[in-house]
């Protein structure tokens, strides 16, 4: 029987939940792959802290040598967050031939090629199901599943804080501040929530995994990235009259060699399978040419859901021959032969404030008519507010200059343009 | 560089499909598994049928040992179906040290404990991830990603014939039989239909992943089974009008030592991820305690879809140290400790015919409430024809058994009892 030594970085919630799964499912492990795990180290910053967790006091140390330097460890379980010193602490342990597995979205999708450059290198593993969307194992789906298919599209919900803001939104009918302010009374939003709602987040675990669907380094800064702070309830509440649901989407497609990475405020028509997910799920929607249309829906955060995942890796490290080195991920820039678009094609929402005096309506359809965008459904309000009124216009599918510049039209001659929103289908 | 020689046995669409993706991934996979994979052998029927697929000529044969006798093929791929004689040639294959990647849920189903005990005695692999929902990574997700986690609820929608057949129903309001027609002609439906609308392909699919979910053997004949032949349009319709979807669930539950493995038509509330599975879709809903909920859904057919799972599995068969082996896998019988239950608890739909007089609902109330089964809602139709009258109930929780006598008390009483159907949520 084989014996794995792990050693911990950090033990919080998740890292609680992870000593939990693997004390109790060792016999059935030992069993099916013949292996036995051994937590040997965790590193702590105090070692006096009150835990809940069940991780005995002799184990825990505040020197990261401990953990990073032992040579009888072979696998070290990063749960500290953040991007230093999380990625040295890594680099270390890689370097000192450590396998390693994390939960960490900022140091892969800043650092995956050091890290990954090193990992290769000591031919050890590098796993990191546990930073992309908790439970969902959209990382092993995506890696090992279907490593066979050309991916051309993916759509994901991937950031539970704003689903969940937009969906009371949808459903409530409240303003975008009252709802923020219980998400944050209920923790599901933190004190500054700036990472959530400006997309930060959702744009580091779109970077990871549209690299392994396109098998090519795509970089934080690659992903176009817009928040919903600017979302009103009007926005919300005009689109809902005309079928659409309003989401946070991660989004990445592949035409040959170009590629569009965005977050953004994104209309769904109501019966898109993404529209389905509520609260704080997290889904991802993609589309492959062998494998055709997929979703995968569950538990985007939380410690056990996260917890879950991380011992997923940390198994799978511990049975696998020959650790899998994706092809792009030790590079530090894309390949020099593929190209980001920021002029993607989609379908817009807009809503303007137009003045209300005839002939407005055939002005904005010219200015459009003009840039090759194409009306495809209407709505007018009837509240005229000192002598302006409300329009809202979804598109036929347009390319996002085209759609700028009709915009610039409109907003010099005829109306204000009050919001633009892009709508997936 | 690694080289794997594989055999196939069987070379129809999904074959040429796997022959097609092991092609074009050739490059990637040796870059980035540091292996290379070669098919040496194909054994078919005829030598000279023409065939879509690019298999040269040269690779075919019609003797099963060039196959499964070779020494240099350390792979064998079954694509035959059907229990005999895969079974049989890939416990040769496997007695001759061959790890065997295999699409046939029947002889899985089937022959699991011997196909495992021979995998295990050689210690080479057993894969069968496209025996079950096609492209959706199942297989991988149960035995991989969540191996920590102690799943007590799956279901899913995993027959693609019977979910297009529903659905229409549902969309048109067609009864049955047209629909089934249709579907036969449009190919979505075997000439003889019975192992999809009588529920054998979902009790076979559902006793793998039941196995799997519970770390425990199920087997198909555990599987309380019930099709969709009998389903009338009175049923879907009665049941959209109380917010129901019908679909031919597959149901697998753990309570302790007591499990209970079920297919058979079951209402969804619409707002259930499950209702929104339309078509020839497939999915799968779980519940695990550390991964809590989690729904994958795609192609569960097809050849492209099916060759995606077949290559995710050679190429993780290539690439692993030590093959895994279910501990369960190899037992020919469940686990003595485990209990099958036919009295589950669930809802009940159920649709009568009663006698248009007073007392009558009393009576009907006053049956159920005698064996413990509390009427949720119910439905009225006007419709009173040669004076009798149609009633519908949905009841609260109650036992299958309690059920079965409060339907026996009405019928020897006041009314026909014209259909039953269950309800999850």
């Amino acid at each position: 029987m084989k014996e794995i030594v792990i050693g911990f970085l950090g033990c919080g919630n998740v890292g609680g939940g992870v000593w939990e799964l693997l004390k109790n499912f060792a016999p059935e492990i030992a069993h099916r792959d013949q292996v036995t795990i051994r937590v040997k180290k965790v590193l702590v910053r105090d070692v006096n802290k009150a835990r809940t967790c069940s991780v005995p006091k002799e184990l825990l140390t505040t020197v990261p040598e401990d953990v990073l330097c032992d040579p009888e460890i072979s696998m070290v379980v990063e749960f500290m967050g953040g991007e230093q010193p999380a990625t040295e602490y890594m680099l270390t342990a890689l370097k000192n031939r450590k396998t390693v597995v994390t939960a960490n979205k900022v140091a892969v999708a800043l650092n995956w090629h050091r890290l990954q450059e090193a990992a290769q290198k000591s031919k050890v593993g590098l796993y990191y199901e546990a930073s992309v969307c908790g439970a969902i194992p959209i990382i092993n789906v995506l890696m090992s599943s279907l490593q066979s298919n050309r991916i051309d599209k993916l759509m994901g919900i991937i950031n539970g804080t704003t689903n969940y803001i937009l969906s009371r939104m949808y459903d409530s009918g409240e303003d975008y501040k009252i709802v923020l302010q219980d998400a944050q009374k209920l923790g599901l939003a933190e004190p500054n929530p700036a990472s959530d709602v400006e997309g930060m987040d959702a744009a580091y675990k779109l970077s990871i995994m549209a690299s392994l669907a396109f098998h090519a380094r795509v970089l934080y800064r690659n992903v176009f990235r817009q928040g919903i702070t600017g979302i009103t309830q009007m926005d919300i509440t005009c689109g809902k009259e005309m079928g659409y649901v309003l989401k946070l989407l991660a989004i990445a497609k592949r035409q040959g060699n170009t590629i569009e990475v965005r977050v953004h405020p994104t209309f769904l028509p109501q019966d898109h399978p993404l529209s389905r997910v509520h609260g704080s799920f997290n889904a991802v929607y993609l589309h492959g040419h062998a494998c055709q249309d997929m979703m995968l829906q569950g538990r985007g955060a939380g410690d056990m859901p996260t917890a879950s995942a991380v011992v997923g890796d940390i198994l799978h490290a511990a049975t696998v021959a020959v650790h899998s080195h994706p092809t792009f991920a030790n590079r530090a820039e894309p390949d020099a032969s593929l190209t980001f678009t920021d002029n993607w094609s989609t379908r817009f929402f807009v809503r303007v404030s137009a003045k209300d005096t005839p002939g407005t309506l055939q002005k904005i359809a010219g200015w459009m008519a003009q840039e090759n965008v194409s009306i495809a459904t209407m709505l007018q309000k009837d509240a005229v507010e000192e002598g302006r009124v409300p329009l809202v216009f979804i598109t036929h599918e347009a390319s996002e200059k085209a759609m700028q510049a009709a915009l610039s039209h409109m907003e010099k001659d005829v109306c204000t343009v009050e919001s633009v929103i892009r709508v997936e289908a």
